[in-house]
């Protein structure tokens, strides 16, 4: 099942279904106002939620807009993003000349949840010279999860899978994390792709509480990595357990895998462009690509083994805000 | 004024007014349902919540009983904690053996905001070994403020300050800073004191951007610290300004000051226990003061230079999850 968000003109949104073929949907505001409301009661909704996606599989429903349609959360209480792929924090280390961290636990940070851009929005920067790029990534959203709860136990409270650009900003990005505060200033608000699918939308690339299909990226129409989810080095439902170690989780809580990244980076790219500045710098001592401009764009889509596209595709254009 | 949140059995609560001694109150449920929308809807319903007030003074209302009360904002969209006393960075850098930090800009990290704790709500964590600590700190709650506001800007932004513990364990703490994240494990839900005020209700303790009156903490009813406020090297205004440097702020969010701390700790004493190791490291060579067990109660008591008490008090017992 896919489920998506449409402008309303308030912050929610209201809640659709979405065909599997991405171009039809139903209303399901009868069945629960919007997706945060559907997270919080989703075992009384989910079948309610079936009859809608069977009834577009029948052919019903109308054509959907992509225009039309908000983050899948536009907002939401808690947003923990994770850094599972060990690849990407190595590069990352050489790219900000930082110390190796200890990968023997997740590294995590709490960011912005109050807003997510959609799939189509231009991005917002107040200054080109802040190192703006992006950073492609898949997450979970889960039910409200006990504090305490095991890896074990976790898997149980994934309700749906999105897809996720994380926009950094790497001139901030070292300074903040010398004060071990973690990031503010160099996290904005991350953009979620179109729709929200549930683990048997994606049917065997969901495995080991992965998702191991693949990202493309494209950075100004050309292809810039197709990377594989396949290798995080802790699963989602690893990732819930370490977030739920001292808390509660609420309902609601988005949980990410953070950048996508593997280790034959020659042959598959890369989902962020500080990695590939680390990538030249180990080859040639400096980086030569720079980061991104005022009028650049990038698109991410996540592409199941079959090649469909489950989630939708990320296409942005960063703007000077303001403007 | 004074607003403060009563329990409904939803998670916003009921917004009251509060008189000014804290012992009557109005319900304001039909100005705002809640303080979340109270702050989305600040201008147009200030002066109806400023009419309860009067005739609260004036004697009217009810009995308030501080068990029937939450958190004034019991869950918000955002919340960022400063740590602006420079005197509680370089005692816990001598507590975390860490290296000293830049302070010519504001620390900050994003916490957990779905849920505050109310001022007597008991405090579960999983394990007493994780270094069980209290932090007291003021706060502000502000309107939307726009990405890139200057500090001198940011003051009007202000409308309500809040009395506010930051709960943090320590054994965790320095593990998580290493990464460079910041903190998940090692910060979870703050609790917040009864009333949220407005500036006026401070007098001449607000001053240059900060609440320049004291805060009592008390340790299993012994005196722990009478810390003053006025020594915060950073103002409210220039940490709502490094806030919003890169992006929009929700109506609602709340920024904290970080530990209330002053270089006259030996006459003051602490907001946190963690500073009284590092001072006993630095007496002693080894701190002697453990960390809060279960059944350890803490009390903090914001204090007007008039001797009022604008916040009311956080009178909280730790025990352990799940009992």
């Amino acid at each position: 099942m896919r489920l998506a968000t449409r402008k309303n003109g308030a912050p929610d949104g209201d809640l659709v279904v979405v065909s599997q073929d991405g171009q039809r949907c139903l209303p399901a505001t009868k069945v629960a106002p919007n997706l945060l409301t559907a997270i919080e009661r989703w075992e009384e909704i989910v079948s309610a939620l079936g009859y809608l996606s069977a009834e577009l599989e029948a052919g019903g429903g109308e054509l959907l807009d992509p225009e039309s349609l908000l983050a899948p959360l536009p907002r939401t209480w808690q947003w923990l993003d994770g850094s599972a792929f060990h690849t990407h924090g190595e590069l990352m280390q050489v790219a900000f000349n930082s110390a190796p961290t200890d990968n023997s636990r997740p590294l995590m940070y709490q960011g912005l949840s109050d807003r997510f851009y959609a799939a189509t929005d231009p991005v917002p920067f107040p200054d080109e010279g802040l190192g703006i790029d992006f950073e492609g990534e898949f997450g979970v959203i889960v039910d409200a999860v006990p504090m305490g709860v095991t890896a074990d136990e976790a898997a149980k409270y994934i309700r749906l899978v999105v897809q996720i650009n994380d926009w950094s900003l790497r001139t901030i990005a070292p300074i903040e994390m010398q004060t071990g505060f973690g990031w503010v200033q160099a996290k904005p608000a991350c953009s979620v792709a179109p729709f929200a699918v549930t683990l048997d939308e994606l049917g065997a690339d969901w495995r080991d509480g992965r998702f191991c299909g693949q990202l493309q990226v494209e950075w100004n129409g050309r292809g810039f990595g197709l990377v594989c989810g396949d290798e995080m080095a802790f699963s989602f439902p690893e990732l819930i357990a370490h977030a739920a170690r001292t808390r509660d989780l609420v309902a609601g809580t988005m949980i990410g895998s953070g950048t996508v990244s593997n280790r034959e980076y020659a042959q598959r790219g890369s989902a962020c462009i500080s990695e590939v500045r680390a990538i030249e710098m180990i080859a040639n001592g400096a980086p030569q690509t720079s980061f991104m401009a005022f009028g650049d764009t990038v698109s991410m889509t996540g592409l199941s083994s079959d090649g469909s596209t489950p989630f939708g595709t990320i296409r942005q254009t960063v703007i000077k805000a303001g403007s």
